[in-house]
Formats: C-alpha cells, structure tokens, sequence
C-alpha cells in the first residue's frame, strides 16, 4: 500500500490540515520518526530523541482540535531544537563531553512560544561543541562524506533529510546561513534581538543570535513568526512590535525591489562554481542589481567580528575548559588562548566599531532592498576536512545584527546545493522576506520562459 | 476650533487609523491626557502618571510606524495598569502606604507583551489595597458619589471615563467583572492561566487571575489577545495555544447559542431594579436560555472560595502586616485573622472540591454556549458605604477559572450601568466571546424592530 508521504508537507500546510482535521498531528509525526529511524543512522542530526513523548505530545494537539479548543499557529507541526536550548523535559548537552546528560529545569523563552504555538518538539538536535567550531558526526543528507555545516548541524541535516518540517538554530559567526546553503534549506536569522536567547548556551553576549531552517521561505517565516518575542531579561531584545514573518513572505513587492552586490578583498575564497552560479544569477536580474566595492571600514568588519567572537567566547569558556581540559577539543583551547590575548581596549574598540557599522547600516537600506551575497565559500566540505566551512561571507551581517536569508536557488559542479543569502534592513524582516519572495517567483518566470 | 474627539476612538479603530497613518498616537494619547486632565480630580483613578514619558512612548511608536517598521497590535494605544502590576519605569504601589514609592526592578511578564505590541503604557491604576477590600478614592465616572467597585478600581473607572480606551485589571473574587458592571464598561477575566502574573502581586496563588477592561467588546478581546501567554513560572498558565480573543468576538455564531441560567440560594441578594432588567432580557431571549436552580453543592462554591481566598490571602500578607502594624486597614487585619483560622485541612478539602468543580464544568459546557448571570447585585453602592460592592456573583466562576464577562447592557433605576455577566467554557474563550457578541446584535436588532 502507498500512501501520502507527511514528511514532504511544508509546515503552513501541514499546520492547516491539522487544524482542519484532514492528517493527525499523530500521523505526521509518526511519519517523521519513520523517516528518521530510517536515515538516521547515517546522518546522525539527532542528540536527544524521545519519540513515545513526541507522540504524546501530538496525541495531545490531535485531542485539543478536536475537542475545539484554541489551536497554535504550529498546531501538531514537529520542530527540533539545537542542543544549546534549554528544555527540561530533555537534556541538553551542548555538543560537548562536559554537558553529558545535563537535564535543565527550565525551558528557554523560546521553547514556551513553541508550546503556546502548538508544536511537537521531537528532539535535540546535534550541534558542534559549544555552538564553536569542532564538528559532530552529523553528515550531509545531500553526501553522507560531506559536513553539513555547522555549528547548526543537526538542524539543517534534519530539516534537509526530512526528519522535521522545521528546527531551531543559533548564529554566532554563519550558523545558521552557511548550513542552511550546505543541506540545500532555507535558513533564517532574523534581526538582532527578535528571539529571546533565555535559557538558550550564551557563548556571545553581542554576537549570539537566534535563527531558524525549514524547507521553504513561509516555512521559515512561519517558524519565525512561532518563536518571536521581547525578553526583558535578553539585553538584546527589543521592546517594540516584531516583523509578521509570514505576512511579509507572502506579501508582493509594491515594485520590483533593488540589490546590491558588493566585492569583498575574501572573494578570493569564493569557490569557482560558486562565484560563476551567482554571476549568472545576478546578470538574470539585470539592471536591478548594483555592483560596488566594499570600503576598506566594511571589508574590515569580518576582523572586528573575530576580536569580539574570541574575546567574549573566551570569558563564557575558559572556566567550563578549566574545569575539564581533557574534554575540550584543540579548536575551543585555541580560540581561548586567541581570546585571552585580546586586551579590553581592544575590545571595546571593537564594539564602537561594531556601534558605528550599526549607525551607518540605519540609512544603507534606504537605497536598497536587500545586499545579495554568497551564504558560504561553495559546496559543502568534506567530512574528512575536520571542517564545517568558511563563515566569511556572514560575519559582517550577523556582527551589525541585520536579518539574514540563506536561499537554496543554486547547484555546485558535484551536483551539491549552493545557497544565495539576502541581507536587508534592520527590524525590516518582512521586507527582506518579501525581496525574497519576488526573487523566486522572478527566477521560476524566467525558468518556465526559458530565458 | 472643534475638533475629533479621539477618546471616543476605540482601540481597535485607534490602532488601525495610527497604523495607516490617519492619526498620530502622540495625538491620541494627548487627548487621553487631557481628558484625564479635566476630570481626574474628580474621578481619581490615577495612582501614577508621567504625561512626558507617556508622549515619549507615543512619539516613538509613531516614528517606528512611519520609518516603516513593524508595528504591533495595540500600535501606540494608551493602556493602563492597575498598580499591583510591576513596571521597571514607574513605581508600583498595591494600593497600600507599605509599598508607596516602591520601585520594581523589572517589568510583569503582561508589560513585555505589551510592549511587543506597541502600546503605550500611560500609566497606573489605583487598587484597593493589596487589591483587597479597603477601597481606594475612586469615583465612578457616572457618579462620583458611588463607588467604581473594587479592587481594580481605577481601571474600571478611567476606561468609563475615557481617559484611556483600555486597561489592565486583576480578579481573585470579582474585581474585574463588577467594576466593569458598576462603571458601564466591559470586563474580561479569561481562562485561569491565559495571561502571566509574572511580576503581579500576589493574593491567592489559586485564585488570582488577570483580566481587563475596555469599552466594546472587541476592544476588550484585542487587549487579552496582546498580553496572553504561557509562562511556565506561573503555576496556572498552561504550555498550550491561546484562544483568538478578537477573532471570537468578530466571528458570527454557526448557529444561536445556548444559554443557561441558574437560580442561587443568594439570589436575595440582587436588588430588585437589576432583577426586572435581567428577567425581561432573559424574557427577550426567549426559548434561548434553559432556567434550572443550582445544586446545593455548586451553591456551596461561593464558600469554598472564600476559604481559599482567606487562608492564602493570610500566608501572603501577614509578614507585610506584621512589620507594618499601623498601615493595614481592618478588613484586611480581619481577613488575616479569618485566614490563620483555617486549618490545613480545611483548606485542603477546599482545594479538593475546587479541582471536582473544575471536572464538572468541563463537561457543563456541552449543553450551554453560555450562563448567564448578574455580573453584581446591582448598581454601584454609595462610596459613603466605604464597600465596593457584593462579588458574590462572580465567586463561582473565578474559583471554577472560567472565563467571564460583564457587558454593560441593562440600566437601574438611578440611570446606573447594571452589567450582564456571561461565563463560558475553560480555553474556549473565543466561544464565549462569539455568544456576547450574537448576544449583543439580537438584543440591538430586537430594539431596531421595537420588539
């Protein structure tokens, strides 16, 4: 017997049909578990999975609909969450040896949304040793001997293979932008501030952000939308209305909207496939996109990114690493001792850096819609590289805090996903979501025209 | 020069019209201020006021509206808040000399939410003391020689008085819905556990709940929809979706509801005005509302609160009181007094017929949309009684954590609002919302066509 396969329903529709009684919230997620006991063992995306409690979990949603009671806006949908996000019905174990069944007593902010929301949180996902650098076994659904990317590694593999319609990331540097591109996802890091980080790893107090992955653009809007919400107790958060996520993804653009396309001293580390697919991409769009140089103060930021990335992230580590210097990978000691050297007047030097790139992003907008870039270097890397990839092309945009989409719109030369990343004004996420729509919409027209 | 008078203006039209940029929010919340200007010396509803901070809010919200970025729900709105809700940027003072000056440090859980959805907050309410029985010096609008009711006093009283379109109020026995009933205005206290009392002072940890005031039923709906939420650090707010509260109180019932109406052991106690009004709507309702007595057993309830209410009102105020002899009023000396009375085990069998009523009702609602039910025993009492009137109509409900509302439709025999309470299933708040407003609409066409 074949039936319908619940793992390809995007969550908006997945959502609806659950509300509408159509497919049981129970169905779906017996689907992804399937999917998962199926192809897990070789992708490895989950840390904690407890499926009899994610069933309950959506017997439960499936009992409130029918009893007609209020519904969420992820009624039944399954999520996964990063293991950096505290939850204390499962443990949370950071991706490090140190956190081994470290079972939190609360959740963080956002997995309270996520329950007001109505989802089925069916795991934990895999995530490189403190949301850091050294990778996990995690593979790409695309090439099990390639990385997934990381630090998000988990949840792009998991929403790539089909496991979960959506999963929760964080970005630092590019964890969320550049496993997006590498798994072939759409991935999402709103605005500085959008999503409380309570009860979520803190290994950046001014970098640390919180992003999203699902396998379409209202998806990923709609997850968003889900987890989105002032934190007084965040010194990031904002106290003011958040974007509609959704609304924007599935807004027209009043007109065509404007790019910009800036050349960076690092293109260098643009792969050659890479570099070429979005060439060709941005010549389709013709005069829409503006090609600039970026100035030596912008092409810098990647640097100012790093002294604030080493110098924080060493203060939030070096007493875990103390604590246990047998469990602490070279990567994590070396970015410590990288830290460590890092005086405070450096540091705050950074910081104004970073204030005056903030101030100067404030009117960027103005002219255009969004910057379009690379989401990453190129294809994946292999797994044998002991690397998750070259964050390069996300550190300024996640150092100014501005919304980052990662768009799966290109193909390398081994046939692997190449993402496209959009870049737009702060606290204007709907626009940004909105400039993305009109440019797969714009690129599928010029497909079916065969221009 | 005449101009709009923008107090008239309901939040939800409010809202709309700043979001489209028909009017400012500065401009409303300066009508707001000067109305309260006016009358306030008469009315008193005012614990604390800050006009240039509450233009400074409102001057943002309109810079944010017109930079074109996100705008929330109550966008620019002037709210109020009784004063036993916590507010890092004003003080907070429970309505008692204990606490005048006191300072939070934070903001309640309810005031992020409301920051999130872009309203103001212009200011806080008076409250009887600790939002107990001692009354405070609150006018009713409509009277200033009446009481407003009590314990969210000011609130009631400054939405009547259209110094703001919306404010927050608290109920442990029935300090939302008979203010609401005394002052013309429409009360809403929903489902137990729809709304954080995060950071709100706490009476009775059972009983307490949030609710609010407006003066249309959808405006009442939009105010709940902005400060819903789970809070897993409430003990009663439950992990699961929210009800449309605005989305209820628009929708059209798919067929006329069902009321039901209960004779208690106390209805001697409604005046005899207020008793010909609500026989003659029932009367109107015709074959709609089913008429039964109570069991002896739901009678009893009104006792079984009143247990509760004393025993943790006197474990959470007799440390305050004790250190402060001389500031505590008699009632509440003489509740504490009342609460060390009861023994454990008393309070316990309590608790346990709370939890059976609970079971009982969760099926009540199956036959019914609705009760229907006086929302007080009448009109406001004189303020010279120093009583804030009988909440014996709304005890059963409050304790069962139903939701429930006072709609001001009847009229007593001193032209003084009398309020008609409908009390609806738990978490099935938008249902109850949709039977008001059919309600409404029948009793507004039956006028049109003079029957």
């Amino acid at each position: 017997m074949t039936k319908h396969d619940l793992t390809l329903l995007s969550a908006v529709h997945a959502a609806d049909a659950i509300r509408a009684g159509r497919i049981t919230s129970e169905a779906l997620v017996e689907a992804c578990l399937a999917r998962i006991e199926m192809t897990d063992h070789t992708i490895h995306a989950w840390a904690y999975l407890d499926a009899g409690a994610a069933l309950d979990q959506a017997r439960e949603m499936d009992r409130i609909r029918k009893a007609g009671r209020p519904t969420g806006k992820l009624h039944g949908v399954p999520v996964g969450l990063k293991d950096i996000v505290d939850t204390r019905d499962m443990p949370t174990q950071r991706g490090s040896a140190v956190f081994a069944g470290r079972q939190p007593e609360k959740d963080a902010r956002l997995v309270e949304h996520l329950h007001e929301a109505g989802a089925v949180i069916l795991g934990k996902t895999k995530t490189t040793e403190f949301a850091f650098m050294h990778p996990t076994d995690t593979a790409n659904p695309f090439d099990p001997a390639r990385s997934p990317g990381g630090s998000s590694s988990g949840s792009a593999a998991a929403v790539a293979a089909r496991h979960v319609p959506l999963a929760i990331g964080t970005q630092t540097g590019g964890s969320v932008i550049r496993p997006a591109a590498f798994c072939g996802v759409y991935g999402f890091k709103p605005t500085r501030g959008t999503i409380s980080r309570g009860g979520v790893f803190r290994t950046s107090v001014t970098l640390d952000q919180i992003g999203g992955f699902a396998n379409s653009l209202e998806d990923v809007a709609l997850l968003i939308d889900a987890v989105s919400g002032y934190d007084q107790a965040d010194p990031a958060s904002f106290a003011r209305p958040r974007a509609d996520m959704l609304g924007g993804a599935q807004a027209e653009a009043p007109v065509a909207p404007d790019f910009l396309w800036l050349d960076f001293p690092f293109d260098d580390r643009l792969d050659e496939d890479a570099s070429e697919g979005l060439s060709a991409l941005i010549e389709s769009l013709g005069g829409r996109v503006e090609r600039a140089t970026a100035s030596p103060q912008l092409a810098d930021l990647v640097n100012v990114h790093k002294v604030i990335y080493d110098y924080e992230i060493c203060r939030n580590i070096t007493a875990i690493a103390e604590a246990n210097p047998d469990q602490i990978s070279i990567e994590m000691q070396d970015a410590i001792g990288r830290g460590a050297e890092i005086s405070s007047a450096r540091y705050e030097d950074a910081l104004r850096v970073m204030a005056s790139a903030q101030t100067f992003f404030a009117s960027f907008f103005n002219d255009y819609d969004a910057v379009i870039a690379p989401a990453a270097t190129g294809q994946a890397p292999m797994l044998s590289s002991g690397h998750t990839g070259d964050s390069v092309y996300c550190l300024t945009w996640t150092l100014a805090g501005l919304p980052c989409l990662s768009l799966p719109l290109l193909v390398g030369q081994d046939d692997l996903p190449v993402g496209v990343q959009l870049i737009g004004a702060a606290e204007e996420d709907d626009r940004l979501l909105r400039t993305a729509a009109w440019l797969q919409r714009s690129l599928a027209a010029q497909q079916q025209t065969g221009e």
